[in-house]
C-alpha cells in the first residue's frame, strides 16, 4: 500500500501545480484583456488563437500528452478566459 | 505592443508547464492502474476521489482559482483516467 500512496502524494503535488498554474495564467489573461482595452485592441486576434492550439498541438506530442485530451483542456480554458473578460467589460 | 508579446510569452510559458504537467499526471495514474490491477484492488475508491475533491477544491480557494472553473477541469482529467484505464484493461 506504501507505494500506492506516494504516487498518490506525487499526483497531489502535481494537481497543486497545475491548479497554481491555471491560477497565474488566469491572473496573464486578465493583464492582457486590461492592456486591448486601453489601447483599443479588439478582445480577439484569430492569428493568436491559431498559432497557440498549434502551439498546444506540438506541446502535446512533445510531452506524450494526447493533443485531442490537451485541446479539450485549452477550450475549456479559453471560453473562462473569454468569460471572465465578458465579466470585466460588463457585457454579459 | 511589446507589452502585449510579454504577457503572450510569459502565458506560453504557463501552457508548457500545464502541458508538462498533464502529461506527468497521467503517467503517475497509469502506475496507480497498473499497481490496483497487480494487487487485485478495485480501480475506484470513493473516499480518495471524494478526498481530491475537497483538495482541488481548497487548493483553487487558496491560489484565488474560480473552484467551479478548478472541478470542471479536473472532472475531465478524471474522465480521461477512467477512459485511459478502460483502454489499458481492454474493458471497452
Amino acid at each position: 500500500m506504501s507505494d500506492l500512496s506516494a504516487l498518490r502524494d506525487r499526483i497531489d503535488q502535481l494537481d497543486a501545480i497545475l491548479v497554481h498554474t491555471l491560477a497565474e495564467r488566469f491572473r496573464q489573461t486578465a493583464r492582457v484583456g486590461a492592456l486591448k482595452a486601453a489601447e483599443g485592441l479588439p478582445p480577439r486576434d484569430a492569428d493568436r488563437e491559431s498559432a497557440q492550439r498549434a502551439r498546444i498541438d506540438s506541446l502535446a506530442k512533445d510531452a506524450g500528452l494526447d493533443p485531442e485530451f490537451a485541446r479539450k483542456i485549452h477550450g475549456l480554458i479559453v471560453d473562462q478566459v473569454k468569460e471572465n473578460h465578458r465579466k470585466i467589460s460588463g457585457d454579459q
